[in-house]
């Protein structure tokens, strides 16, 4: 296994493919696009026509050679895809913010197309005021904007049993990470006269055919909850929950309720079927592991990995991955090439936002050799990510959700990698 | 005209359009699902059918409800639509982040499709090594992750000769906002063993027909451009300059070389045709203002506005906008309902990154009076967004480029907004 190397000047010099430009040399000034460089002639193909116009796109998508840059689901795991999941191209994504269009979506009773025109929330139960808001009242009061992750509790979920799906997709690919515009949920409770005591829930629930009804403790719904109707700044897609969106930063994805219908203020848990026959993980001695709301702190690397081979042989390569915890900020990442005996401090893309995802990057000289990879997240609370056999050896391994295990990818000479275990 | 006031919690009481729930009073707990309430039937239609399943948008499109949410240019104002601009849909978007799929565009001769394997990068001038770098090359340099904005040296150029385009898409619509990921371009510069002394120039030039070169002073180029590749984490879209961007930060959106082909290093301006006879401004006097880069503190109000009306009634009214400086941050946005006479500071929707858009709100209660809306942004520095009329004192009324005055929404007592200047 390979010691991370870290890069210098010489060794880009080295190791970059870039190739000299002949013995052109030093030339001097003046508007040289009119002095061309037999070099630069050969770069000049995509001046002989003119390209599309500014009325062709007046809503433009990914251009045809990134076709595959696209949400893909795993036919075989689940019995329909109106209850199913699809995964965010992570291999392919940089930087921090999710598109909408690749954003990952799961469902219970598939998509469905509500008009604003159409759409009401009721706020009910333990509130002076029962009300019932439309599109246009919620956009009458105060909103904010913040830039949450949202994954799902089943995220890496199949590790619990092993490396079985090759590809950070589809390990990974159940989180996205957008810039969210709503109202503080705590308005519009006030507005009902709410009952905001500690004790309380709420039970919220869908529009759609499945309703997704989920309880929520009252302190969180006053703290940090949006009724979201932007996503990326513009309206949020009809699969993320068109028109209005509930947004619970940090918590499982599930309860991030999409086509918010209704709220209700109630003195106890509801035990919904979301939150009881799922979303909640059976040990085999029978104890039921239930309210796992928060998302634990996590990373990946997104590259390489077993999508994103390296192809340019050694020399100078960049790793990099995400991290995020639903406790707050990302405080430091750490990058391993040797299955975690040793450990180099990563850059962090930028300062990441509390609840959200931060990019990391690791500028490193690959020599050649195989690696195992790996990242592991601290946040600021101090919580180290785990690596998968402690995780397991305190919750078995026949869990379904909340695995924030420490992921690893087996890089091979040929730059190929894939998803393994080590011990 | 009306000055602004703050909403209290009565008043959302009594101006909200939000419907009282009847006389359904607190309800107590369990699965409420299981017990509807008479008015939570009415909410249910759209729990008669499933969805859309996650198999259906490989890549998605914003729901058929929002299809007026577009990029759209204007005919008249450019002989060829490639070689035109269309404009972004701010009146429609929330938040800061702008979506590629609706962020303007602006082309001298069309979007060109190049391939990333067909990509390359000179370097060379007054270099060490003239090198061409690929795709890949670029990618093996560190990289940073940077929300910024990114204007047409043109944008609201139409105010010059007074109130003439009836929308803010159309006055304020040749901005984006995204965050990129790219190499800063000091690395690539360092690899060529460019010179970087302050007196040089760099001029980059695009792989499109019309080449687009602009010459930058080396200290900007060292300071703060990136070699861009991803923006809001995925490619760059065809239109925007697929595969590589220059980024250029606060300064014009000409400068943003798109489609980057080249970067010669060069001891004075290049006075290429895209910075003598376009973005520079010829005045009455013959004298031409000339390296006008840097976009000065400037802000608008989105919402309500020409293409916004306020369709509920006097009471609870949230006015928003977007500020921004090439300068640096914005420290504050105020906010006038009397053409300037009375100021309110407004809210930022979060503390907006350095040279990108900054989200304003006011959270007001409208008395149904008619209002003349004007909001100004301070930045950093202190500078302060000029008026119409002062800024036509500096620089005359025939000027083209750098219209960055406040401007006037005049919002009638239907809700009706329109483009008017006051004195």
């Amino acid at each position: 296994m390979s010691v991370i190397k870290q890069p210098s000047r010489r060794a880009f010099l080295r190791g970059s493919a870039a190739v000299a430009a002949g013995a052109a040399g030093p030339v001097a000034a003046a508007d040289s696009a009119r002095r061309p460089d037999p070099l630069i002639t050969e770069l000049q193909d995509w001046t002989s026509y003119t390209g599309a116009g500014v009325d062709e796109t007046p809503y433009g998508l990914p251009i045809p050679f990134e076709s595959d840059v696209i949400r893909r689901n795993v036919e075989w795991l689940t019995a329909s895809p109106i209850a199913s999941v699809n995964f965010t191209p992570l291999h392919a994504l940089d930087g921090t913010i999710t598109p909408q269009g690749c954003a990952f979506e799961r469902h219970h009773s598939g998509a469905i197309m509500l008009r604003k025109e159409d759409y009401r929330l009721m706020i009910n139960g333990l509130v002076d005021r029962p009300l019932v808001f439309t599109y246009e009242d919620i956009e009458r009061f105060p909103r904010e904007n913040h830039v949450y992750f949202c994954e799902c509790a089943a995220n890496t979920g199949m590790e619990w049993a092993g490396a079985q799906l090759n590809g950070v997709q589809f390990t990974h690919g159940m989180i996205h990470n957008m810039e969210y515009t709503g109202v503080p949920l705590r308005l519009l409770l006030r507005e009902a006269g709410a009952r905001t005591d500690d004790n309380l829930w709420l039970y919220a629930e869908g529009a759609d055919a499945s309703s997704n009804g989920r309880s929520i403790p009252m302190a969180k719904a006053v703290d940090d909850c949006l009724v979201a109707f932007k996503a990326n700044g513009e309206a949020l897609r009809m699969e993320h929950g068109y028109p209005v969106r509930l947004v619970v930063p940090g918590w499982e994805g599930n309860m991030w309720v999409k086509w918010l219908r209704r709220i209700e203020i109630v003195d106890t848990a509801v035990e919904s079927r979301e939150e009881t026959s799922k979303y909640t993980d059976v040990y085999e001695d029978g104890i039921a592991r239930k309210w796992t709301w928060v998302m634990d702190a996590k990373s990946v690397i997104t590259s390489p990995s077993p999508q994103r081979p390296v192809r340019h042989g050694p020399g100078p390569m960049v790793i990099s991955g995400l991290a995020w915890s639903g406790h707050g900020r990302i405080a430091r990442v750490d990058v391993s090439g040797d299955g975690g005996i040793t450990w180099q401090t990563a850059r962090l893309g930028k300062q990441g936002d509390t609840k959200a995802l931060t990019r990391f990057y690791l500028d490193t000289v690959w020599d050649g050799a195989p690696m195992l990879l790996q990242a592991r997240a601290i946040d600021e609370t101090g919580y180290v990510q785990p690596a998968k056999d402690r995780l397991r050896e305190k919750r078995g391994k026949n869990a379904v959700y909340h695995n924030n295990c420490i992921q690893t990818w087996y890089l091979n000479s040929d730059g190929l990698a894939e998803n393994v275990e080590v011990s």
